[in-house]
């Protein structure tokens, strides 16, 4: 579903590998739209799914993950989400994927972007792929390219 | 490995569960011992390995993220890191592990205490588990409790 020419993929399973795409845009299109019903749909309800949003504790299990969706939509007034360099890799019943979200926010009068470096683990289930992990970590604005490495650290 | 009593579990393969969470303590272990070769040989050197650090862009694929502990081991002098909290959650032939990492450093005469909230996934080879994703992310101090479920919203 994504047309961001960005994204890559190094997996063969073409089909799991587009289905698994294509959840991770149905969740930042659940969460642009600040739809809680369509994010619940979206994650599996077991207690082994994690989620680490920006600067928080991590939560476990559905209630506590799901409670941290109902917050924090009930709590948003306008975003856009754009998710970029979208990776998918393909493990066995498992696809991760790793993205950049970029976000709109508005803070006084001013429009503000920020960016989010998110992981994503979908499970295939018999119902599809359901989110069981999800970790977003602020990028600072200070990050930096990494030097090359060394030639004679080997 | 671990003899944290906060370390809890929720699969049922002991064995593998085991094995994964002794690769934690070890990833770990390589990284408060400064020891390059030891987190050179817990990683799979391929192309779909992921990394982020707190704060950090994210780095895909064994060259970039090996240069990035090469770099973070070469430029730290002296720290602590103890993972607690640690869960692990198997997933057919990956391992994900979510954990705190408690860093102590040393920044001018005092003692500094992070959190870090973390996600390791392992993969089984048959060299072993080897990572092929690690994301932290920093844990604000000002990181709050999440309110109870509203009864009215279900």
């Amino acid at each position: 579903m994504s047309t961001d020419p960005t994204t890559r993929s190094t997996d063969t399973d073409a089909h799991a590998h587009a289905s698994v795409e294509a959840a991770n845009t149905a969740l930042y299109a659940a969460f642009e739209a600040l739809d809680f019903r369509a994010m619940e749909a979206l994650w599996a309800h077991t207690p082994d799914v994690v989620c680490v949003h920006p600067g928080w504790e991590p939560l476990s299990g559905w209630p506590a993950v799901r409670e941290s969706w109902r917050a924090i939509i009930a709590n948003t007034g306008y975003m856009r989400i754009r998710p970029s360099e979208v990776e998918v890799h393909m493990e066995g019943p498992v696809g991760r994927v790793l993205c950049i979200e970029n976000l709109y926010t508005i803070m006084g009068a001013q429009a503000v972007h920020s960016r989010v470096a998110a992981t994503n683990v979908f499970r295939h289930t018999p119902e599809g792929w359901r989110l069981v992990l999800h970790h977003g970590s602020p990028i600072s604005s200070e990050a930096g390219q990494i030097p090359e490495t060394e030639p004679g650290l080997s």
